[in-house]
């Protein structure tokens, strides 16, 4: 009963939460990502709007979710995990083939790993005995949502210990509670951090194209009362050549089994310029991220999206009409460059084959243990 | 008559542009920078709206000038030396005082050097003897203007010999026609590259906060023809670790006698990124960007600008409310970062400290012989 000894592990937490004044969990409702129970559909908190306009898309169709994984109304490797999931559950309440339904999913963004291992482990879940009705396979993908939360707050309670004190952390893209169903990754460990009076404070990059860092980051860490300084991607080599960066801090959506890092684009600039200037960088992911099956960040897809995501700024353009654009959502960060992978199961370190194996195969330990 | 002798220069290239197409001069009303005769007046293109409206701006007071550089009506550190010449002129028009005219002026934008070149060169020769007339002065300021125009052609064919066949260049901010009088630094070599046929291509990254990449280098390079795709700052990694960049050329607002180069924020980043994937860096710049009193980048004064453009677009809000920003308007790349720096002297090679004095003694002999 995975889901229930989840629900009992975040209810104990959030009791210790208001006691410790440590990390607050949110309600069901305002996740990025939730089963809405009497509606019987997915909600989804539309991120694209976020934070000039706060709304929710419903989804009642396998459709409805592969394009709001497309369009990005939900992102975040984590949380596109849990929407497949969520994707999945609708395709059972509607009697259609759950294969043709992961299909359509998977296809939905091809770079983040967790998506295919989401609808993979509910399909799998589907084919056990007596599994294959609505209600277990919506138990199922509630199970893997209430997961998540649990393995972002030990993620978090692992990264901390590599975050000094009075630390200046660098952070790209968004990796917090909308990234995920609660917490986040990389921000996760910021949220630990904070709530342990380390007394960091975040350079958020606002990460172009989609502007993630200045649109979701800003709005989450402020909310946090997590003291912050929003700059524009290209201060961040000066910021570090100052002193001004103590430690650099990412998640991912693929680490190839050499522990090459595919992330948001700008990921790798980042990584050069710390390793220059002698500052450590994590990714932080959990280990449904990690894809024993790609050798290295050669084999990882990488999706590339329209020109107006560059060429146009919400409905202003901002190039010249028909400028030709190249824009890939990810760049790959080769193992060298990073000091660590910090996981729910622990922090890998070089030689990464090795660590990640490790993590991978106690976390799948984990989960057959409580099938 | 150094006036004159450009002028004659000046109509020889256009002749011969005409006759060997090579590259094309613009006509004196549509430089971005250019004093308007019959009005007697200085008239500014106001590249702040471009490229979706093409708009000018007249300067009629020094504080017009002033105000015109320090909110980047006119921006690109030759462009400000010009204007900074013009408001000099327009100080003697009026009878004000030239020096007290100088220090409102120099105080608009700290970091480019080339403004204080300017109203320096025409503080000088106003002290000269018959020549604190505002025609005088006028002369000078239309002289300094032309002579940016020549200077830019004779970088653009020492820049374009060390740019091989089929390059691929990766270009940051705007250094073209719109940052000069005319032609341009960094892009005046690509003009000479596409001139010659050299088949080249340019990675055009949109710089942010200002966007100079996406809204004026664009602009220019689609205007003459030159293949190019416009990228996100953050691609600008990947694409050097997948071969597909050969050389990067950018300008700087200020070198310092060992080489450290100020230039637009990012440029730092990008040079980095280039050292660690073997791809040769070089500043284009004319002799009045070097700084020989600032012994290196540490005395460089660094602008910091405001809030909004990073937190807001156009007048769209981005970043919450509220939010804090670090937006410095410069780094500064240590010079071991740089393969050679590309004046209008030859190319300066390490040790910089040499190559440097060479050029600039030999630019300021120059400048003597012709007064």
């Amino acid at each position: 009963m995975i889901f229930f000894s989840f629900r009992c592990a975040l209810a104990e937490r959030r009791q210790s939460s208001k006691k410790l004044k440590i990390m607050s969990l949110l309600a069901n409702e305002d996740r990025s990502v939730y089963w809405d129970d009497a509606a019987s559909h997915l909600m989804l908190l539309d991120q694209r709007k976020l934070p000039l306009t706060v709304a929710k898309v419903s989804c009642k169709t396998v459709e409805d979710v592969a394009k709001s994984i497309s369009t990005m109304v939900v992102r975040g490797a984590p949380a596109i995990g849990a929407a497949g999931g969520f994707g999945m559950a609708i395709a059972a309440q509607h009697n259609q083939n759950l294969e043709k339904a992961k299909a359509i999913l998977d296809a939905a963004r091809p770079t983040a790993v967790n998506l295919t291992w989401a609808t993979q482990r509910l399909l799998e879940k589907a084919q056990m005995p007596d599994c294959g009705t609505f209600e277990a396979i919506l138990k199922e993908a509630k199970a893997l949502a209430e997961q998540d939360v649990l393995i972002n707050l030990q993620m978090a309670k692992h990264g901390a210990e590599v975050v000094p004190e009075n630390a200046n952390i660098l952070h790209h893209c968004n990796t917090g509670a909308l990234a995920t169903v609660d917490i986040g990754t990389a921000i996760g460990v910021i949220y630990e951090c904070h709530a342990q009076k380390k007394n960091i404070h975040v350079w958020v990059d606002e990460t172009r194209p989609r502007l993630q860092g200045a649109r979701l980051s800003a709005w989450e860490l402020m909310r946090a009362g997590v003291p912050m300084h929003l700059i524009a991607d290209n201060a961040s080599g000066m910021l570090m050549r100052d002193g001004k960066v103590d430690v650099v801090l990412f998640g991912a959506d693929r680490v190839a089994a050499n522990g090459d890092t595919a992330n948001k684009i700008g990921s790798y600039n980042i990584s050069v310029l710390a390793k220059e200037n002698g500052i450590p960088v994590y990714a932080v992911v959990p280990t449904s991220t990690i894809d024993l099956t790609c050798e290295s960040g050669a084999s990882i897809p990488i999706e590339e999206r329209g020109a107006e995501e560059v060429a146009c700024f919400y409905d202003t353009r901002v190039a010249p009409e028909g400028v030709q654009v190249f824009n890939p959502a990810f760049d790959v960060t080769p193992f060298k460059y990073l000091t660590g992978i910090i996981t729910e199961q622990g922090i890998c370190y070089p030689p990464f084959r090795k660590s990640l194996k490790r993590v991978k195969e106690r976390a799948e330990e984990e989960i057959r243990r409580n099938k």
